[in-house]
Formats: C-alpha cells, sequence, structure tokens
C-alpha cells in the first residue's frame, strides 16, 4: 500500500487537488462500516472506492487486499482533476470497472472514525477540516485620532489583512475562498454542507428609530458592534452588510460602508465595483427587458409559421424543442415533445406570448443617478418600425433580481425564482413569465456569480459579508439570505451575526421579520433599535432637518423637553419589536453636541418602555472600543428567551396583510383601497398570488404615510395607491404614496471632489 | 546588528511586508557606493537609510556603527505597513529624523552588487527577483477528440491550471497578481517599470482577408500559433486578445474565446463578466451620460448666481475650488483662484457649459443587444421639467472610454484622455468636455482596475492576456497597448506575442499601423494573414454566403476556378500589409470540405504575391500540434528585417489622410466629402484636432464601400457620409456609409440554449 502514499503527498500539494488517498485493507471495510457508508451502489464487499466532495478517497489495493479485484467496481465520487485520472488508471490496471456516484462527506467521517489506523495515517486532518474550525482573529489595533479624519482618510490609513489570512482565521477553507485581488473574496456556498451540522451563532438584527433625512447610523452602529464583540469581547462575530448602489457615490451620499472609525476596508472597493453583483444584476436586467421588446417586435412582424420556424428551427434536418420551451408547453397544457405533431393552434398559442406593450412591467436598470431616464420612450428607430413604447429606467438595485438575490438560498431556488419573473401580462391577461420568453437559464448563468457573498473586514480586522443591497421601499431592503446562513454557521454556537435592515424599524424590521425570515426560516435573537438625540428632538417637535443646511440651534444645544417629547417614536418602536416576541437593546448613537443629561433621560425612557438596555455608543470616534457597552447588553439580551412569531400567516388575505401591518405597526385607524388597488388585488388573487407576504412601499420619514408627521402619528387612514408583485422574488408591494426608483444628480456632484493619483493610485473624495 | 535579523525573517513571513531588512556597516558605505546609490536628499556618510518599492532596506544601525547617529537624518523609500512602522521607531530611538524620498530598484541593486556581504547576506533573493525571470512553463496536455466536440465541452474537459501558478511559470511576482477566483488574474503595470530594462519579444499581428458573414477565424489562429510556439516549439508567446462584448454572447454571435481546440479556458469566463472591465466603462460611460443632462437642466432652470453658489459652496464659512474647477478656470484664462474675486462675466463663463441640447455627441451604452435603445427620447418625466431630447444607446464596447482603454500606457495618460473626451459642443461652438463637467477623477476612480490587463490561460495551459475590446469601425478594433507592451516584456528577447487586429486587414491592419503602433511606440515584427478557402470562393465569385443558411455546393465541392479568382483579394492584402514594410505569413484557415489541390493552390499563389510563407493549419481540430508549421514560418518570417514605417505623417491634412487610405488601401479612385464631412474637417481644424490619425468606419465585408463588391474592387470614388472624432481616444473617423452601434436580438437568441446545472454549476450552450 505504499504506492498509494506517495503520490498522495504530492497530490495534496497540488492545487488541482482538494482532498487525501487513503488505502484500506479489506479486513477494515466490515459490515459495520460498509453500514455506515450507504452506498448508493452496490459495493462489493471486498472493495470500496469512494470519493467525496471534498475528495477523500478509500481505495482497496490489491497489494493490500487479499482477494483478486479483476472485474469488481468501483465507484469514483465527485472527484475532479489529477486525482480522478490517476484514481482511474490504477483502479482499470486492477481490471476494475470505473463508475461515478454521490457521497456524503459525513458518511466518509463516520468511516473514517471507525477504522482506526487510517485515521491514525494521514486522513486525521482531513477529517478535522472537516470539522467545524473555531477561530484564530487576529484583530487589526486602532488608534483613533481625534479630530476624527475623513472616512476615506481613516480606511486608508489602516492596512488590511490579506483577505486569504481573514478567511484562515475565521475557519474557511481554502477551496471555499474566491479572491477577488487582495482585499476582498467571494465565498462558495459548499460551506453550507460542510457546516450543515454545525448549531448557529446569535442572529442580532439592526433597526433604527423614524430618522431624520441625515440617517442616524446604523451601519456604523453595525459596524462598531462586531468591532467590539470580535475585537475587545473576543466574541466570534460576524456583520452582514448590504452593498450599496454605485450611482448615488457619485451623487449626494456617498458611500455606506459605515463611518469614522466604525468602516468596512477598503472603503472605496466596498463602494465601487466591489466583486461585480450589481453589474451582474444589471446585465441580466437588461437582458430580460431586451427579449420583452424584441418578442413584441417579432410576434408583431411573424406568422405564427415563421415565429415557429425561427423558434423551433431545423438543425441538420432535426427539429427539437429546447427544455425551456418545453416547460412552456407544459405550462400551456400540451404535452408534446415532438415538434411537428402541434396542431396550429398548439403552434400559435406556443409561440404567441400576445405581450401587451401597455402592460410590461419589466423596465430597464442602469447603476447610476440618470434623472433624464426616469421617463423614456424606447423604439423610435426605424429599425424597430414604429414599435415605440414608453417606459423608464430604475436605479440597478431597484432590480426584481436584486431582490431575488437577497431572499434565495441557492442556485436552485434562484434559477426558478428568476423563471417566475413577471415581465407583463398578456393581451389575454395572462401573466408573462422570464420562462415564457426563454431567458431563465442565461440570467442563472448571469448571476452565478452573484450569488456568492462578498468576504471583507473592519477597520479592526473583523469578518464582514457584503451582499445584496434590494431597494427598501419597493422591495424588503434587507442584506442576503444566504450571507446570514453563512455567517450564522461559520460564527458557531457562541458568535453573533449582526445585520442591518433598511430604514426605520417600522419598515427595515418589519420586512426583516415577515419577509425575510420567512423565507429564511432564521429566528432573530436580539434587536438592536439605533436613536440618535437629533432625530428624537425632531420627534419631540424640533424643526425640520434638512441635508446640507447647518442644524438649527435646537439639535445643538441641551433641550430634554424635546428628547422626551420625541421619545414616543422610540417607545412606538420598541413595541413594534415586542409584537414580534423579539427583545431590544437601543443604541443611542452618540454625537460631540449630545449632553450627559439628555443621554440619561433617553436611557432612562427606553428602558422604561421594555428595552432589555439603552447604551450611549462611541463607536464613530472610538471604534469598537466605543462599542464594547453595547456587546454586552446585546449579549445579555441574546441570553433570553427570544419568542420571535410572524405578525400575520400567508393564507391572510392580501387586504388583510395590509391593514394588519397599517394598524398594529403604523398606527392606522383603517387603510383605504385605491380602484386601481382594489383591481389588482382581485387580479392577484385570481393568478393565485395571494398567498405571498406584503412589502409594503411606504415613506421611512414617518410612521405614517405623511413624511412631515413625525413622533408617533394617530387619526389616519393609510391610502393605498396602487399594488404590484414581485412574483420571482415573492411579495406584493402596496404603493403608498410615489416612490422614486431613480435618484438624479445635484448641481454639485460629488464626484467634483473624487481623485485618484496616478501614481500612488491613492483615491481622494469619496465619503 | 543581530537584532535586526530576526524581525527581517518575520516579517518576510508577513504577506503585508514585500521585502527584507538589511544592515551594513558604515565601511560598507563608501563614496563608490553611496555615488551608486544617488540619494535625492543628502544623506549622511555614516547613515544611510533607503527602502525601495520592493522594500529593500539598508539601514546603518547604532549597533553596527562606529559613529552617534542622534541627529542624523534617515531616508525612508516608498515602503509599506509594519516594516516602516518598526523602521520608524527603530530609527527614532537612535536619535533619527525621518524623511520620505523615492528611491529606483535599480541603483539598490547597484548598491547591493558593490556591498559584498550584503549580497552574500540575504538580499541576493531580493535582487534575483528584480531581474527577468525565465519561464518554466509546464503546458497542458491535449487529447483532440473526433468528431469535435462543441467549445463548451472542449473547455470544459480541460482543467485549466491555477492562475496563480500559470502566472509563476512565466515569471511574474506575486506583487504583480491580482487574483479573480482561480482561473483569472489582473496583472499590475508596476510590472513595466520592474522589467522596464528588459528587451521585448517579437510582435505578431493577426489579420485577415476580406472574410465572408460567418467569419474565418483569426481569433483561433492566433490562439493556436500561440499553443504550437509555447506548448510545441518552447518559445515563450503571449496571445493578447480583446475581450468580446457579453451582449452578443446571448444573441446570435455566442463566444469569441477561439474555437475547438484553439480556446482560452474557461471559455464561460472569458465570455461573460470576466473581470468587469466593461461594466467599469459603462458606469464609467453613463455617469458622463447622466451628467451631461443634469448640467443642461441646472443650467436651464437656474441663474449664474445660484448656479455658483451650488458650485462652489460656502463650507464650514469657507469657499474653494476643487482642482479640476481650478483647470476649467484656466482653460477659461482666468487666472484666480479665491471664488469671491471672480467678475459676474467670469462667473457666467465659468458655471454655464452651455451645452447644445442638439449638439450633445456623447451618448449612454449598455453591454445588451437592446434594439429598442437605438433611438430613444428622455427627459419625459415631470421632474425634467420639458427638456426632453432625442439620444440612443449604443452597446457599451463602442463606447470612447473603450478606446481610450485600449490606446493609454498608463493611469495619467487615461486620465488625462478622459478629460479630454468631448461630449458636445457649446451654443457658441465650442467643445465641452469631461475636464468641464468635472466628472474625470470619478471616470479615473471607476476604471483604476480596468487598466490592469487579465491574465488567462489557453486549452494547452499557455499565457493570454485579454484586454480590451474597441468597436472595429467606429473605433480601431484592436485589443490593449499595454497588455501588449506587458506580454512583450514577459516573453523576453526570444518570446512572441501575437495580438489580433479586428476585421479585415484594409481595415484592422490598417488602423493598427496608423493607430495602435503610433500610440505605443511599438514595431511589429510580422503579419499573420488568415484565409478561407471558403472566403477565397466567395472572392472569385461563388454565391453569397449568409450566417444560418446552408453553404451553396461551390463551398462544399472542390472549385480551383473560385479559388484562384478569390486569391485576388489575398494577393490584395498582401500588398497592403508591404506598405507598412512588414513580412506576410498567410495561415489557411483548414475546414474539412477543403481539398488538397485548392490548399496547395492557394499556398502556391500567396507566395508567388510575396509572402514569406503560406501555410495550412489545423489548430480547430488539433490544438497547438495542428499549428506547428505556422509556428515555424512566423519564427523564419520574424527573422528578417521588418522595415516597419506609416501610412502618413499625422501633418498631413484630414482630408489628405483619408484620400490616403482610400486609394492606397482600399484602391478608391478617390474620395467624396459630404458637405456635412466638409463642414465637420473644418471644425476640427479650427479646434486644432486636424494632428490625430484618422480611424476609418467602413464595412468589413469589401475592401471598397460596397458590401457586395467582393474580390478586389477598383473604380469607385469613396464616399464620406459623415466624420467624427474621439478626442479622448485622439483619432478622427470619417463614416463611410452607416454604421450600427446597437446588435439586436434576433427571434431566437442562443439564450434559448444557455443554462446553468444548479448542482454541478456547469454551463450548457455556450459556444
Amino acid at each position: 500500500m505504499n504506492f498509494c502514499v506517495p503520490p498522495v503527498l504530492r497530490l495534496n500539494e497540488d492545487a488541482n487537488v482538494h482532498g487525501v488517498f487513503l488505502c484500506l485493507p479489506p479486513s477494515l471495510l466490515s459490515r459495520r462500516i460498509l453500514n455506515t457508508i450507504k452506498p448508493e451502489k452496490d459495493v462489493d464487499g471486498y472493495l470500496l472506492c469512494v470519493c467525496v466532495c471534498v475528495c477523500v478517497c478509500v481505495y482497496v489495493s490489491p497489494l493490500c487486499s487479499d482477494a483478486p479485484l479483476a472485474g469488481k467496481t468501483a465507484v469514483l465520487v465527485g472527484l475532479e482533476g489529477p486525482l480522478k485520472v490517476i484514481l482511474q488508471v490504477l483502479l482499470q490496471s486492477d481490471g476494475m470497472e470505473v463508475q461515478t456516484s454521490l457521497w456524503s462527506s459525513d458518511s466518509l467521517q463516520k468511516l473514517v472514525r471507525y477504522s482506526g489506523w487510517v485515521v491514525a495515517d494521514f486522513s486525521m486532518s482531513w477529517v478535522e477540516n472537516q470539522q467545524y474550525q473555531p477561530w484564530t482573529l487576529r484583530p487589526l489595533k486602532l488608534q483613533p485620532l481625534s479630530p476624527v479624519p475623513s472616512d476615506i482618510e481613516i480606511s486608508r490609513a489602516q492596512t488590511p489583512k490579506p483577505i486569504v489570512q481573514l478567511a484562515e482565521e475565521i475557519g474557511l477553507l481554502p477551496e471555499e475562498l474566491e479572491a477577488y485581488g487582495c482585499t476582498k473574496a467571494k465565498v462558495r456556498l459548499s460551506l453550507l454542507t460542510r457546516l450543515q451540522h454545525q448549531p448557529m451563532g446569535k442572529y442580532v438584527l439592526v433597526a433604527g428609530i423614524t430618522p431624520t433625512p441625515l440617517g442616524e447610523g446604523k451601519s456604523t452602529v453595525t459596524i462598531g458592534l462586531v468591532q467590539a464583540l470580535s475585537a475587545h469581547l473576543k466574541l466570534n462575530s460576524f456583520a452582514c452588510l448590504r452593498q450599496p448602489s454605485q450611482g448615488p457615490t457619485f451623487g449626494v451620499k456617498g458611500g455606506a460602508a459605515g463611518g469614522g472609525y466604525a468602516q468596512v476596508i477598503p472603503m472605496e472597493e466596498f463602494n465601487l465595483h466591489l466583486t461585480g453583483d450589481i453589474h451582474a444584476i444589471t446585465a441580466a436586467n437588461n437582458l430580460v427587458a431586451a427579449a420583452v421588446d424584441a418578442r413584441i417586435l417579432h410576434e408583431a412582424t411573424q406568422s405564427d409559421k415563421a415565429l415557429y420556424n425561427r423558434l423551433v428551427p431545423s438543425v441538420n434536418g432535426v427539429r427539437r424543442f429546447s427544455p425551456i420551451q418545453l416547460g412552456r408547453l407544459q405550462r400551456l397544457g400540451i404535452n408534446k415533445s415532438d415538434p411537428s405533431t402541434l396542431t396550429p393552434e398548439e403552434v400559435s398559442s406556443f409561440v404567441r406570448l400576445d405581450l401587451d406593450p401597455a402592460k410590461v412591467t419589466w423596465q430597464r436598470v442602469v447603476d447610476t443617478n440618470d434623472r433624464f431616464l426616469r421617463k423614456i420612450t424606447v423604439g423610435q428607430a426605424n429599425t424597430e418600425k414604429g414599435h415605440s413604447r414608453q417606459t423608464q429606467f430604475d436605479i440597478a438595485v431597484a432590480s426584481e433580481i436584486m431582490a431575488i438575490l437577497a431572499l434565495t438560498d441557492g442556485l436552485a431556488d434562484m434559477k426558478s425564482r428568476l423563471g417566475r419573473m413577471v415581465v407583463g401580462s398578456s393581451r389575454s391577461g395572462q401573466p408573462v413569465t422570464a420562462d415564457d420568453l426563454g431567458v431563465t437559464g442565461a440570467l442563472a448563468v448571469l448571476m452565478k456569480d452573484a450569488i456568492k457573498p462578498t468576504l471583507m473586514q473592519t477597520l479592526e480586522g473583523t469578518p464582514v459579508f457584503v451582499h445584496a443591497g434590494p431597494f427598501a421601499n419597493i422591495a424588503h431592503g434587507n442584506s442576503s439570505v444566504l450571507a446570514d446562513q453563512l455567517a450564522l454557521k461559520l460564527v458557531g454556537k457562541e458568535g453573533y451575526v449582526v445585520t442591518e435592515a433598511g430604514f426605520g424599524a417600522d419598515i427595515g424590521m418589519e420586512k426583516f421579520f415577515n419577509i425575510k425570515c420567512r423565507a429564511s426560516g432564521l429566528k432573530p435573537d436580539v434587536v438592536v433599535l439605533v436613536a440618535t438625540i437629533r432625530a428624537l428632538k425632531m420627534h419631540g417637535g424640533g424643526p425640520s432637518v434638512t441635508a446640507g443646511v447647518p442644524l438649527p440651534k435646537e439639535y445643538i444645544d441641551e433641550d430634554l423637553h424635546l428628547v422626551s417629547e420625541g421619545c414616543s417614536n422610540l417607545k412606538k418602536q420598541i413595541e413594534i419589536a415586542h409584537l414580534f416576541g423579539v427583545p431590544v437593546v437601543v443604541a443611542l448613537n452618540i454625537f460631540k453636541t449630545d449632553t450627559e443629561a439628555e443621554i440619561d433621560l433617553v436611557c432612562r425612557i427606553a428602558e422604561a418602555s421594555g428595552a432589555s438596555a439603552a447604551v450611549p455608543c462611541h463607536h464613530w470616534t472610538r471604534g469598537g472600543r466605543g462599542s464594547v457597552e453595547l456587546a454586552h447588553a446585546v449579549k445579555e439580551a441574546a441570553a433570553q428567551k427570544s419568542h420571535f412569531r410572524f405578525l400575520y400567516s400567508l393564507q391572510t388575505p392580501i387586504v388583510e396583510k395590509i391593514r394588519t401591518i397599517a394598524q398594529k405597526v403604523y398606527g392606522a385607524d383603517d387603510i383605504e383601497l385605491s380602484p386601481e388597488a382594489q383591481a389588482k388585488i382581485e387580479y392577484y388573487n385570481q393568478q393565485g398570488f395571494d398567498t405571498l407576504p406584503v412589502c409594503m412601499a411606504k415613506t421611512h420619514l414617518s410612521l405614517s404615510h405623511m413624511p412631515d408627521k413625525k413622533g408617533v402619528p394617530t387619526g389616519f387612514i393609510l391610502p393605498i395607491r396602487d399594488v404590484r408583485a414581485s412574483i420571482g422574488a415573492g411579495f406584493i408591494y402596496p404603493l403608498v404614496g410615489t416612490m422614486s426608483t431613480m435618484p438624479g444628480l445635484p448641481t454639485r456632484p460629488c464626484f467634483y471632489d473624487i481623485d485618484l493619483d496616478p501614481n500612488t493610485e491613492e483615491i481622494t473624495g469619496l465619503f
């Protein structure tokens, strides 16, 4: 059997090979072991040859066997590259047939555990590899300066760890990582299989009170919290963040990598192309759009026969339906697979999607703040023969494909969601899907890498997943289910995953619970509710706050009255979290103008309102050290039992779902449906879309639909202007008021300050 | 001095540190060495401390010194991360001041060479690193099957080497590589500095005769040739290819990674997002477009004062021009830097670009075949206040930014080209640039990674650069200057770089010589002219060839008459190459229907027409082995002296440049300018754009402007319909006939066949 060992060791040095190669004397292959292994194919008692995804190979060689092997069958499993070749040669030289099959790494572990000397030999390291890896995180030192420099200066001043090093520190295997340069890497979903039996960590949601137009710092709180947990409390923790849209980075908003000493680094990588996920979404979304208009044109200008001959062409004299066309035939109730057997009627219904140009709901997207694309007319060239129509571009993150990326749990699920996407309806009122267009496979191909979350790090070298960033009003505004699932496995039983919801708790948190948690099956343990004295004063009756305009003095000077009045909003948001049975920790994001008295007052009121704790946070000026108190509070709250429950069941009729949210969450007396909304709901009921959750598209600047109504508005009726559906993503979204899905550029966009030094390659002006 | 060594060794294990740390006794610092080093700052005779980019550090520590160091100055150069910190502490603890300066790795090498024991000590390895690394290429074995499987099957059947392994084999340093997953990596431009004194290899251009609409296989010839050179003749060689547009991959065209057994692998990576360069171009292009329309709107709706207050806002009471605004002031002849000192007239001319909406030439792009975007009306939403206008989208690779990427020689040059891009003209007829919009820095930031060529490999594991893919008619259609320059350094003196030109030789080759070589200063050694029996028969009078339609029998059966007649086109293309003084090798791309007699005939005529050699190529069915004969022929031709010369001087007037190309290359009697073209040329002359090279936008299906005129058309006048300019890219492009810059989707796009297996993640249906 020695002849096996050297090739193995060599193989293990070969980056093409992911595994080791074991030899077992048949004497080891007791029934007990064979039963443990449960091969899917019958395996000869004398011979067992198996390779699992991670390529451990158990092979009974004639040299260590007491039986002849000729004519036996070897089972090779999920093996790639040289090892496969060598093994096949080896086996065939022993006169064996080689077949392939499937194997679970699980059963292999059991096998190796039972066969003592194998473990002792050289598979132990592999076996251990398959177990959960304890973290060996080496945080980066932080020396905060005062006054706090610009975000890009802080980001640049810290040298990030090589991403492969961070990956190793948190127990990722090399084959689970796809580096993109030195500071970011995609993580393969195979991790979920390897750690399927690993208990998950605590699941923490960061939400906020109703914010000012300036935002109250949910992202910085999220990052500060994991910096505190990992770098200071030495507890495994992961932040899961949304990838920001690139467009606004060059408009007014600036970046979204946190700020001050609570940032993801390098912030320019985070804020720009990252690993290309949004670009992939743009490509996929616009391929659908191009297919829609081209199909309308082709149907309008060709006979059934011509369409059929082109859609099902004769290739070398053979006509065949492609698999996706067979799917459409089935949906049409035509159970035929031979193109020549369709009746003219069947041909007609097959080739004609009969999309009503006026009822196309699919829109193009671009990741640029381009206000002139808000309403456009396309198809005005002669080549389009007058089939022009009015449509619009949305910002890329508003694409339904982004919402799908955020809610999917794997490739198979993503592909079927992409196929279900409704692009419009036919003249006869039937929904037309991506599957009907035949584009689903291409979309899955375009999205195959985007589905893998991107690993980055905080200023203190703790791990962060950046993945998906759906719109927070027409979509659910939360980062991806997959990133949370991967992170919960990686941090382990004692660890913490901190994820952020978009907008105020009344919107982001409600959608996190009712939509995201429903899709993922994950149960949150704690809600961190972010508040600022500034926002509380606004809710207490302070003058309006506007971006770019200096703050009125009420927000600079101490004003306990405004603060205490404004806590009504905080109290209400705490109550909303409790509706879902989850404990709340209030994180007061401190600004230098906040006074001790104001801070104490908020914390007292918050705790009196049922918060498990309320603590001031200084992460912006001090990094993780400034959030240690919050980290302790979260740890305690997470130790309590969470009694998570949904606000409504999927079986509840659409109208009732909307009413429940309006009344219980927003505090509305009732809802009022426009005739349009009414009609849409009836249509969705007919189509069987009524068991989807609802995703409210409402302003985040008030608990109500009226942005200027601060505090806790009461006595209002919530008007539902229209209702739309993202069938692929899997939710109905009622429109409360009008939502802009395409931001614009101001007179002086921030790109005036953005520059690149050609010599140092240093970027300036990003914030 | 021992205290120095351990930290060094530790540091060398630290992935953050790229270098070693040396100690020199002052006795070594003879005048001679100091002169060799030529520090930019005075350096005390007793003390010298220097770190070059690659971080060798020569440090005289008190412990190995005979003189006190307090008060001396240390010079730290180009050092990053921990080493810098440790060194600073070390030096300061010796009472030294620390300054930073620049150093050339060059002078360091000399230093180390002189100071004997240092070299002996542990810097030798570093010094060697700086030299050129001989290749240790391990080709991948190829076992071609017959019949030849589909491209994606062939691609998938071959396991590519890890890209880091290939990089090491061809002498790249780890710090020069940015891996994107396991099969592709970006190469840093710092390589050009490291190998600045390295002699370059031979420069081979692959062009083709006038093709059929099916294409004659320039890409496969290019890839087959490097597979033969590297894997079979064991000569260093590099293929430099264009990145294909993603849109057509889902339309009719399919992929562009070569085909059969001459491919770049993995072909799906090559054909899809790759490393995001085209996505970056799309983002940059569309940011300019959004800025243009937003600016027109803002100027139309605001007073000079309002615009000025917004463009130069008071931040904390201070008003400042951003650097790019100061640039505009200078172009306006306003030499002021204090915003408060501008006269109302100066303010007005500063804030008003006064773009004429009818004269905006900048268009949006998308990397999708979306015919409905060929002519559109934007700005129809109320928020745009009626400022709608008609415009269009082009396919992303038609963006001027793509042409810039292909022609630039570095970040600084790219940034200034981006700034010079003309987006339209003012009502007074002045060109308005990206610099005027203030967007240049942001564009450079968006393009900072795209400028690095992407390293991939052929089916036989030989290196390929994929970089840039500008349109071949409205732009010059060649891969990037930077990829060629990097490759020419990497292959070394005896090596070969094979790069491909777009379209027929009359277009692609002419632009390669007159535009690309002029920009790069590189001199080509050989032209490989690709021909097929099929195309020659067409030129000889064969029936027309149409994609998707079976070939007429003339193309299946032997027909020596058609072939010999058609060789007129081949002969003419050879003459064109000779106009530029470069030897020609004809590569006859063999199809299974070609007969021996036909092949011999072509080869005889080609050599009689002045080709250095003419050889049949079987790369499609046999890979590199099928192109060995071509490789030998190229090697011989490259050994001859090339007498490269341009066809015209830049000082020649625009009209003369056009006439020269029309007469000498296309064989036209003369040119005829439309009044519009005439006017444009006058305008460009006024603007001082007349010394740019011209980039003809002509059909590639004929030497003339008439696609159906095959062979060698004569007696025609070339009509110049219009003349446009890409000032950033640096050329004037006359339009001969109309050019579509946005392809469409056919009735049955190839996406019907494209699919992804969710379990194996295998892609099917790409070709």
